[in-house]
């Protein structure tokens, strides 16, 4: 990574753009301002003195893989109706990463799996997400798709849809797990993916 | 990681402990339930629709070193005042996991440092909390504490007061860091806190 230190403060997006109006405490109107002792815009209540933070969400996931196959679910909301994803999904309060990926994998996919180690890592700046996925393995052949799911289905490599996957998440996922299991060695994969200049 | 599918959903916490009550969109009170479409208890706006979804925060932090010692940070705020951290905080909206090392790493020790590898993930499900640290050189001599912190030194593995630290994640940090360091190979480290039986 190596990136130096002191990144510029202006390009973090803060509160200023945020759809906050009103106080989820006490029903007041907000004020959006740096908040004394922080650095940051929040939306502060003058009412009661709650701050409502926003920070980014987790997104989990996994690769459920059964032999040399892969399950892949065709997403049947939007964002990327009817393009092909991996389970994940927002990470829930009380639950661990790996808790969140399996209960994704069984939500989309009806799908029981196992998780091995944690296995990418996405820093998603542009939509303040981290993306965390596991690989994993199908326990069963008892999988079909969920409510959020068109269709779920086992793939080769070869029968991977390249032109119909949902976010570049997945693909990047998906690259990395088959250049490592084409050299039989699986590592950890951190990485970054920022808006592409329009 | 090798745990069964299928988790107990019931040991999740949902919006039933919420401290939600009004919409943060139009200042009607909210109120907790599953809304279509969904399997968890959400604070939500009959008024005008809006859903308040409550989500895990990442904590993000790092282990800043120069040659064989490591910075640590006397904490000036609670919780925890007066016990030793690595420098650590909450995520921020439009930063990277390693931006947000970087600053949290300004803001308590003035530490310019240089990230290296995603280190130490955990898993704290009972405060849904993620924390992620990296290993991180320090670039120059030139720190000092912060607003949140009433000292930063720089200890050798031997000065590290054990018995001092302000939370389990530093600690397992640590001792993961000494001991991948005595073997001369760092690897990551994924790992999940769980509250102390009372």
């Amino acid at each position: 990574m190596g990136s130096a230190c002191g990144a510029p403060r202006a390009a973090f997006r803060t509160s200023r753009n945020s759809l906050i109006k009103f106080c989820n405490s006490c029903g007041a109107s907000v004020t959006h301002r740096v908040p004394e002792g922080d650095t940051l815009h929040r939306a502060v209540c003058d009412a009661c003195g709650a701050i409502q933070y926003e920070n980014p969400k987790v997104v989990v996931g996994c690769i459920p893989v059964k032999g040399d196959r892969i399950l892949l679910c065709k997403r049947a909301i939007e964002p990327r109706y009817g393009l092909w994803t991996l389970p994940a999904g927002f990470m829930e309060n009380g639950e661990t990463l790996a808790e969140g990926a399996m209960r994704e994998a069984m939500e989309e996919a009806h799908a029981q799996v196992e998780m091995d180690e944690l296995y990418a890592v996405f820093s998603v700046p542009h939509i303040s997400q981290v993306h965390m996925m596991f690989r994993a393995r199908l326990v069963n052949d008892d999988f079909r798709a969920g409510l959020e799911s068109l269709e779920v289905k086992l793939v080769t490599a070869e029968e991977i849809p390249w032109h119909e996957l949902a976010f570049t998440v997945v693909r990047r996922t998906l690259e990395h797990f088959l250049e490592d299991r084409a050299r039989g060695h699986f590592v950890p994969h951190f990485d970054e993916i920022r808006a592409p200049v329009r």
